[in-house]
C-alpha cells in the first residue's frame, strides 16, 4: 500500500514507533488529514458565509437588530424580578410565568404582540376559569369520580378547542388563544387535583402574566415600534412602484428605439423582475392586515383603517402581475414581426406602457402620501385614450404589406428610405400573432390597471385620504364649516369610526 | 317621544309601578326589546352559522377530527402522570412540563410534530448546557457580579438567538428551537439565582419533556399518522389535474361547436376555477416541504425522498397557471374574430387544449402511482406537433377574406354553404388580434407544460419512480440480477440514498 503511492524526492510524513524504528505515513492517514483539513475548511467557509449573510441581512434591515435588542432588554427587565428580593417575594417562584410570557408573546411587529397578549389573556382567563369551575363539579363528585370527570373533560375540551383551530375565522384571529387555552385548563384541572390552593395560585399566575405581557407591550410600542399596519402600508406602495417598474424596464427593453437599454444592464434587470415580489406577496399581506386590526391608531392610521382593503388591492395587484409575468415569459413565436409594422406599433405601445406605468406611480405615490390624487383620473383617461389609439392603429393597419420583390428579405434594406415598384402582399397569420398577442397583453394589462383603481379609490374613500389641494382632511373641513347642511356626512362618518 | 309613536288599537305594553298606577312601556323601551330580541336572533343565527361550517368542514375532512381526537388522547394520557401516585413520585411537580410539551409539540402532521420535538429537544438541551456553564462562571465571580454576568449574558444571548431567527436558512429549520432556546436560557440562568439544585432540576425537567414527546410522536405516527410528505405529494399531483381541468373547461366553453357547455354548468365552473388553487398555494407547498424532510420512511417514500423537487414542480406549475390566468381573464377585444377564421382555428385550438390537458393528467397519474409513463413522451411529443400543426395553419390562413357585398355581415350568412361572387378584402389587425392572442397563449402554455414535464422527470429520476411494465423497481432488478456490469448503478443509487 505504502510502496505503491511513493515518489522519490516526495516529502514524507514519519511517526517514530515505540520500538525505535520509525514508519512512513500511510498514504490513507494522508489521505485522511487532507480529508480532514478540507472538511475544516468547508466548515470554516460555510461558518464565514453564514456570518457574510447575516452582516447583509442586518445592514440591510436596521430594524430587525433593533428588535433583537429590545427582546434582549424584555427579558433582562422581566429578570430583574428574581434578582430584587422584595419584587421576588412579591410574586415568587412563579416569575417564571412572566420570563416565559415574555419569550412567547414578543414578536416583531406591534399588531402581532398585541394579538398573542389579547389571546394568551382571554385564553388563560377562560379556561383558568372554566378548570376551576370542571374542578370544584369534580370535587363533588367524590374521589372516585374526581379522575374520570376530569380526564373526561380534558379529553373533550382539549378536542374541541383543537378543532376549532381548523375553522378559517377562528384561525386568523383566535389561532394562539385556543392553544393557551388547552394548555392552561390541561394544567388547571391536572394540577387541581394536587395543589390545593388553586384560586391563590391562579391569581399568582395570571398577575406574573399579566406583569410579563406589560413589560412586552410597553418595549414593543415605545421603543422604535413597527406597526404591522405601517409595514402593509409601504409594501402595497412599493409593490404598485414595482409593478410600474417591471412595466416601464420591458418597454425599454423591447420597444426602445435608442440602445438606452444598455445603460444600467444590471439595475434594469433587477426592476424588470419587480413584479415577483407582487406575484409572492400574498402570505405576507395577510399576515399583516391579520394583525394590523389589533394595532390601535398610530401615526396616520386609525382604529378602524380598512386593512381589508389592503388585501383587495393586493388581489387585484397580483392580477395584473399575472398578465405581466405572461408579457415577460415571452411570446412563444419564431417569426418576427415585419418591420413595417413594428415600427408604428412599437411607438403606440411604448405610449401605452409608460401612460400605464404613469397611473401605477400615481397611486403608489396616493397610497404614499394617503392624499387624493387630482392626476390620477386624468391619468387613467390619458391610459385609455392610448388603448383606443391603439385599437384605432390596430384598425387602421392593413394586413398586407407593400413588397418590393417577390423574396421577403424585406428585413435587411435600409427601412423606409426608398419604395421601388410595391406591389401589396397579404401577410400570412404567423407573422403578425407575436405583434398581436403583444398588445392584447397590454390592453388587458391596462384593463386590469383599471381595476386597481377602483380598489385605490375605494381605499381612498374608506379611509378618508385627505385632498391633495386643501391639505386638510375633509372631517376637519366639515367641521369647520359648522352644521350647514354637513350633518349628515358627519354623523356617517362618526359611524364609520365606532 | 310615547305620543308621536303610539298608534291606536295597537299592542301595549304596560308596567305596573310601585304606586298602584301602570304606565305604558315607552316606545323607546319597546325599541330596546325589539333591538335586543334582533340582537339575540343574530347571535343565534351567527352561531348557527359558525356551526355549519363547523360540521362541514368536520364532514369534508375527517383526519382533521381524528387530528383533534389525538390531541385529547395525549393530553389524557400525559395526565396520567398526575392521577397515578407512583408516576407522580417519579416525576413529581414538573410533570406540568410533560402536559406543555404536549399542547406546544402535538401538530397536525407527523413531521411537523417531529420538527416541533427535534427543536425542543435541541433547544432545551444546547440551552440548559450553557445556562448552567453560565450560572457556574457567574457563581465564581462573587455575589456583585453575579446578576450583572447573568442579566448581560440573557441580554445578548437572547437579542443573538432572536436575530437568528430572522435568517432564512435558521427560519426554515430551527425557528421553534431558537425560541425554546431563548425561553430555556433564561429560565435556567435566571432561576438559578434561587434553585440550587440546578442540575438536578434540569433532569427532572428534561425527562418530563422527553415523556411527553415520545407520547406526542407514539400518537401521532401510530394512530391514522397524517404525513406532510403524502399531503404534499397529493397537492402537487391533485394540482397538476386541476391544471389539466381548467384547460379542459375552457376548451369546452370557447371552443366546443356543440353546446355540450351547458350541461354541468355548476360542476365546469367549479373545473375551471382549478388554476387558482395552484395559483394559492405555494405556502401551503413551502411549508409542507419543510416539514417532510423531517419524516421517516413511510408508504412510498423513503427518508431521503426529494422533497425540494416538488417545489420546483410547484413553481412551474404556478408559472403554467399565470398563463392560464390570462387567458381564463378574457382576452380583451372589442371585435369579434371573423368566423372563417374561427372555425378551423378553433379545432386546432381545441385539439391543442386536449393533447396539452392530457400531458398534465399523464403527469398526475404519474405522480399518484409513483411510477414512469411510457406514455409521457408519445403524449408530449403529440402536443408539440400539435402546436406545429397550429403554427402551420397560422402560416396557410390568409389575413384577407373573400367577402360577398361590401357590408361586413357575413357572420350572418348560413356558413360555407354558398359563396356568390366572392372578392379578396384585407382584414384589420383588430379582427385578427383576438384570435392571434389566443393562439399564442395556448402555445406559450403548451411550452410551459413542457417545463412542468422537464421537473416531473427529474423528481421521477430522483425518487426512482417504478418502470409501468416491470412493476417492479429497477433495484430489485438490479439486485436479482447480480453483478452483471450494473454495479455502478447500485453504487450511485446507495450514495444517493446516504
Amino acid at each position: 500500500m505504502v510502496k505503491e503511492n511513493e515518489v522519490p524526492g516526495r516529502l514524507e510524513w514519519r511517526v517514530n514507533m515505540p520500538n525505535g524504528s520509525s514508519r512512513i505515513l500511510a498514504t490513507e492517514s494522508r489521505e485522511t488529514c487532507s480529508r480532514l483539513q478540507s472538511l475544516v475548511m468547508g466548515i470554516v467557509l460555510n461558518i464565514r458565509g453564514f456570518l457574510d449573510k447575516a452582516w447583509s441581512l442586518a445592514v440591510n434591515e436596521p430594524k430587525k437588530v433593533v428588535h433583537c435588542l429590545k427582546v434582549g432588554l424584555a427579558l433582562s427587565l422581566v429578570s430583574v424580578f428574581y434578582y430584587m428580593r422584595p419584587l421576588y417575594d412579591g410574586v415568587g417562584g412563579n416569575a417564571m410565568w412572566a420570563v416565559m410570557t415574555v419569550v412567547v408573546v414578543f414578536e416583531y411587529t406591534v399588531g402581532s404582540t398585541l394579538y398573542k397578549c389579547v389571546n394568551r389573556a382571554i385564553g388563560t382567563c377562560l379556561a383558568g376559569s372554566l378548570g376551576i369551575g370542571v374542578h370544584w363539579v369534580a370535587s363533588q363528585a367524590g374521589d372516585k369520580f374526581e379522575p374520570v370527570i376530569l380526564q373526561v373533560s380534558v379529553f373533550l375540551l382539549a378536542a374541541a378547542a383543537t378543532f376549532s383551530r381548523f375553522i378559517p375565522t377562528i384561525k386568523a384571529r383566535f389561532d394562539y388563544g385556543a392553544m393557551i387555552f388547552i394548555l392552561t385548563f390541561s394544567l388547571v384541572s391536572v394540577s387541581g387535583y394536587r395543589v390545593d390552593k388553586l384560586v391563590e395560585l391562579a391569581h399568582e399566575r395570571v398577575s406574573t402574566i399579566a406583569i410579563g405581557a406589560s413589560i412586552c407591550i410597553f418595549i414593543t410600542m415605545i421603543l422604535c415600534p413597527v406597526w404591522a399596519g405601517t409595514e402593509l402600508h409601504h409594501l402595497i406602495s412599493n409593490n404598485l412602484e414595482k409593478l410600474a417598474d417591471s412595466l416601464e424596464g420591458y418597454a425599454a427593453e423591447n420597444f426602445s428605439v435608442d440602445g438606452s437599454k444598455n445603460v444600467h444592464e444590471k439595475d434594469s434587470s433587477k426592476r424588470l423582475q419587480g413584479y415577483k415580489c407582487v406575484l409572492n406577496s400574498k402570505a405576507a399581506e395577510e399576515t399583516m392586515a391579520n394583525f394590523a386590526r389589533w394595532e390601535p391608531a398610530h401615526g396616520k392610521f386609525n382604529f378602524r383603517h380598512p386593512w381589508k382593503q389592503y388585501l383587495k388591492i393586493g388581489a387585484s395587484m397580483r392580477s395584473c402581475a399575472y398578465c405581466i409575468e405572461t408579457l415577460h415569459g415571452g411570446i412563444n413565436s419564431n417569426t418576427e414581426t415585419p418591420e413595417f409594422l413594428k415600427k408604428p406599433l412599437n411607438d403606440v405601445c411604448m405610449r401605452l406602457t409608460t401612460s400605464s406605468s404613469k397611473v401605477l406611480k400615481e397611486m403608489s405615490s396616493m397610497i404614499k402620501t394617503m392624499k387624493n390624487s387630482t392626476k390620477l383620473d386624468i391619468l387613467v383617461d390619458e391610459m385609455n385614450s392610448t388603448v383606443e389609439g391603439l385599437q384605432n392603429s390596430l384598425k387602421i393597419f392593413p394586413s398586407y404589406q407593400h413588397i418590393p420583390t417577390p423574396d421577403p428579405a424585406t428585413e435587411e434594406t435600409p427601412n423606409g428610405t426608398e419604395e421601388p415598384s410595391l406591389k401589396p402582399t397579404a401577410l400570412s397569420l404567423m407573422e403578425i400573432v407575436q405583434m398581436a398577442t403583444l398588445t392584447s397583453l397590454l390592453v388587458e394589462i391596462a384593463s386590469r390597471i383599471e381595476g386597481i383603481v377602483e380598489e385605490v379609490k375605494e381605499l381612498a374613500s374608506q379611509a378618508e385620504f385627505r385632498d391633495e389641494s386643501s391639505k386638510k382632511s375633509k372631517q376637519t373641513q366639515t367641521e369647520i364649516n359648522g352644521n350647514d347642511g354637513n350633518e349628515h356626512e358627519v354623523t356617517v362618518k362618526t359611524l364609520q369610526q365606532v
